[in-house]
């Protein structure tokens, strides 16, 4: 048997419900494929702050940093929006993803035959759509210094960030982002701002470098305004969009929001080595919370990148896709993605139907 | 007669065939209603650079400075792409928004019933959408400082930008954007990612603080990312946006497509006093300029923005306004609005129209 460790990190909201369901259907996976898995509960983001005090506590990135991977539900509520930056619990969030060093971070979306409908965007332009966002996601504006208030020379208050990459942080997030794209279509197309910001040039000189490693791969460049425009007018025009931090959080929540399901898609985080962080896109939508309303598809997904990406262990998570497909194949869906003739079931109930497909 | 100096500026691309249309167009709509314009036609972005060497010259500066208001068709081309930072026509357009201290850009994004089929949203999402993206222009990530190219400590090559916003820069368009959505339906959103950034804590702070001055006004906040999304969900919701100059650059061109027919938009830049800057969004379209393809209907509808935010033209202004869509509604259209049943016609021909409905 292939043992692992898995940290689990509920967080907030319809964190601990939707984390719940996944752990039942990764463990049912694994037993199947002759895998092993030791689950780690920890508090994280508000569920940490109202315990300890702390959006991440220090054991908390201990057992994640010990663990083969990390499955997070989601973090973040009204309750704690005002608090000072340090107890905010996104703080937590980002010092767990510095903290594990998983520079990338790689978000599929992809619109399923059986959802095209929950799409805003007119069927012929949705259906197909099947793109990667590679987002940088330890450095930039995120995590740049100096960052902070104080007085300009005219004795203004301002706030302040810096957007900064560094040659290394460009070049590896490329390398993965080329290796994706050559897995997929063998299309890549780097976002930035070039024409203004000379942390864009420099990604893009980068990204120019790198792509010589890779010449089977076809690299384009586009400013980021247009790339927000060309998701909305073609979204088929991409494949894999590689991009920093924050217009990768800008970008794929947009390219996410063309399949109206949300509900459904997962992210992984990677780093060079050490255990990957994986979780669903949504947020914890503290409205819902504890009513068992909650779509657990995109953390159930999310393990099952957990095993691909984070374990290789390809076919538990071939598995796991099959039985979500399965699922929804079946006719049940939560209330977000509930369209009429479907089964209204909640949070357990779908659970209860991908085990049976697994 | 009432008498005012415009400067035009073509610049590159489309930019000439829209700004000449255009500007018949101003000229017949003035002279029915009693104004006269004095028309200064000057260089910049990649027209000035291939005459003189730098991307605004002090001359365009000049004249644009000493002129009531300034009409500019669009700027930039794969020509100039690669050029160094500042032999860039896009620092043209910034030096000019710089110079002209407009630092409050408008831009309204309306699905007009006559073109909703455009769209690449469904029907009942896009009709009836009518917004404002109030974009502050002339600070944050664009202007920061300290920025360039160098070294951190570690000896590794960088390039960085700096995000800064100092208290008056936020007031200012704050209460630009309370003034303009009190005048529309009284809902203003802004629009920052003060989960993340100081820069936006300070945003919010800010704006917070003015909304005070502007208790008829409801007041939402949003994440930038969540925004992204929101604008493709459900646009109906949005009426003012207000946000900083990198957000609402990419924002405001989502925003815009969601028309499906961003040759048809217009917007204004306006400072605390000095003439404004007005421009349609779309870009120099270089790959059919010269071919009487253009759409010079953002332009013309840039004019009417001029007459109206830029010189207190009203009456002028809706003249205009109205005459665009009895043009539409008298079916014609231009190639990238086209759609079947109405009469394709090119850049010259659908000025001519216009006319007839001034
Ligand atoms: C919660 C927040 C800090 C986070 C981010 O901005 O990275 C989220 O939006 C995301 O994309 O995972
Ligand atoms: C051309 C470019 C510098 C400009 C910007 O980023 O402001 C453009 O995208 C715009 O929105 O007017």
């Amino acid at each position: 048997k292939r043992r692992y460790n898995i940290t689990l990190l509920p967080g907030d909201g319809i964190g601990p419900e939707v984390i719940s369901v996944a752990k039942n259907v990764l463990n049912l996976a694994a037993s199947v494929e002759g895998i092993e898995f030791k689950f780690n509960e920890k508090l994280t983001g508000g569920a940490a702050l109202d315990a300890t005090g702390v959006p991440l506590p220090e054991e908390t990135l201990a057992a994640a940093k010990q663990s083969d991977a990390v499955l997070l539900g989601a973090i973040g509520g009204y309750k704690w929006d005002k608090n000072e930056k340090h107890l905010k619990p996104e703080t937590g969030l980002l010092q767990l993803r510095e903290g594990l060093e998983v520079f990338a971070n790689l978000r599929p979306t992809s619109v399923l035959p059986q959802l095209v409908d929950a799409s805003t965007l007119k069927k012929e332009v949705a259906e197909g759509v099947n793109l990667m966002v590679v987002r940088e996601l330890t450095g930039g504006i995120y995590f740049g210094k100096p960052r902070g208030f104080g007085t300009n020379e005219n004795g203004e208050e301002i706030g302040f960030n810096t957007e900064v990459y560094a040659a290394y942080e460009i070049d590896r997030i490329a390398r993965i982002a080329f290796e994706t794209a050559r897995k997929r279509s063998g299309k890549l197309c780097s976002v930035d701002k070039a024409n203004v910001l000379e942390a864009s040039m420099f990604w893009r000189k980068r990204v120019i470098a790198i792509a010589e490693e890779y010449p089977d791969v076809e690299l384009s460049h586009m400013y980021v305004d247009n790339a927000a425009m060309q998701l909305i007018r073609n979204p088929k025009q991409f494949d894999t969009i590689v991009t920093n931090n924050i217009f990768g959080d800008i970008l794929s929540d947009e390219a996410s929001m063309i399949t109206g399901s949300i509900g459904m898609l997962p992210s992984a985080s990677l780093g060079a080595s050490g255990p990957g962080l994986f979780e669903p896109i949504h947020g914890s939508a503290p409205d819902i919370a504890g009513q068992d309303k909650a779509n657990p598809l995109a953390t159930i997904l999310s393990a099952a990148m957990l095993l691909k990406y984070g374990l290789g262990e390809v076919k538990a998570a071939e598995r796991i896709e099959l039985a979500v497909l399965d699922t929804l194949n079946r006719g049940f869906r939560t209330g977000d993605i509930y369209s009429a003739g479907n089964k209204l079931v909640g949070c357990k109930e779908i659970g209860e139907e991908v085990l049976k497909s697994v």
